[in-house]
């Protein structure tokens, strides 16, 4: 069966994350009813971020093996006339080997969280934007953040239910960003790392927001790590700033010339 | 009674525009209930722009005639509290003279308007801006916006039910900037003028994307101007993607420095 690569842009906020549940909606359901319109046989589909309920996409990857051949362009038509209503969108689709997986052949996850740092609430951001009331200093918060890269145990940064195997994790980026914008001041966040522990990246910025506010000094932060104690993290922030940025590929396929 | 200015910030999906209605939400109504809930005067507020249903604010400005005097940032947390949920934001609050008013001392009104221009369907900016699928070229569209700056008599790009006395207006800017950003492409139109006609933005940018889809020339712009017909108006564009982005006064209230 042919596979095909999609990239898929979401607002988490009506879905309770990407993996299918019972019980409730996900980004993965809303994909595979779409397939499902599309022909006869079930599909499940791989995505490179298990993303938590309330977290966004920019670019999602998954993978979905069909029953015929398509032309890309003709599926992503497709695929976004069948998920209307939801707030998914296909922006992309490529045909890739058989053997390629939108997971395991990921060689790298790109997170942004966006923080908007204004007194007044967040309206026309409500929901895409953590928004902190007190003012956040970004300097220490930089130099917090310089203690987090780097290959380490990160225990004290992973949910208590994380299933992964080591908390050992290499994080290659986490930068903090300021940008003024007619709203107000945000911070964006950019992490980067091939792999991520369960709530890993809530954890930091939940954390490196104490030290943004003063409650914690950079020092802390690395006491914090060296702990390998989930009891020494700081808050893990609400999901609704959390974005999956972007997947790495050694050969991305969205980046091939189109074959049709 | 001391009078204050708001700056409001709001998204105009869940509502039928800024003007209170019997039957209908509205912004107005929000912030009318949201003071109700701080004195027993009932108050009226006059904003610098009656926008439609559906349209978003960065920064209307409104005033209110309050029963006793408020330290502005502690009026501004307490309308903020009484907001809630809904997504209306008081962002600045400033005490003015008792003659000043948000619409008749307003000299200048700043609207933006956003379009995403790409296939797939708008998913994290669903409802913030208006997705065109097929491609425009902006070059054209600048070129035709060129010839709508200035004074003239606007009764092509004015509603049938529009009030006002006159059509003639002067358009100072009309500005069509491309921003590429990791969701795509977007159409940011910057508008500015002492007044506008109902419906004269969205009359324009619907007019201006016919233009940039190559089926109107730039000169089929100027002729439907000089027309001064409304059926020689192009499609009238959605209001979600329309933004008050500011309004403009010869002693800006918010500019003074604050008092307490």
């Amino acid at each position: 069966m042919p596979r095909y690569a999609l990239k898929i842009e979401y607002d988490g906020a009506p879905f309770a994350g990407w993996q299918r549940q019972k019980e409730h909606p996900s980004v993965q359901q809303a994909v595979e009813t779409a397939i499902s319109r599309l022909q006869k046989a079930p599909v499940t589909i791989a995505a490179a971020g298990r993303t938590d309920a309330g977290v966004h996409a920019l670019a999602q990857v998954a993978h979905a093996d069909m029953e015929r051949d398509w032309e890309p362009f003709r599926l992503s038509e497709a695929l976004n006339y069948h998920l209307k209503p939801h707030p998914v969108a296909i922006v992309a689709v490529a045909r890739t080997p058989e053997d390629w997986h939108a997971r395991f052949s990921a060689t790298e996850r790109r997170y942004l969280f966006r923080l908007l740092n204004r007194r007044a609430p967040a309206a026309l951001l409500a929901g895409k934007v953590w928004q902190v009331a007190h003012r956040l200093d970004p300097e220490p918060m930089r130099e917090a953040a310089r203690h987090l890269v780097g290959r380490h145990d990160f225990t004290t940064f992973r949910a208590s239910e994380c299933q992964a195997d080591s908390p050992v994790r290499t994080l290659d980026q986490l930068d903090i960003e300021t940008v003024d914008t007619a709203m107000g001041r945000e911070f964006h966040f950019h992490v980067r790392a091939r792999a991520f522990l369960h709530n890993q990246v809530r954890s930091f910025v939940g954390t490196l927001e104490r030290v943004g506010a003063g409650s914690w000094s950079p020092e802390d932060v690395r006491h914090a790590l060296e702990a390998r104690d989930r009891a020494a993290c700081g808050p893990v922030c609400p999901p609704h700033g959390l974005y999956l940025a972007g997947v790495v590929y050694p050969d991305d396929p969205f980046d091939a010339p189109p074959t049709a």
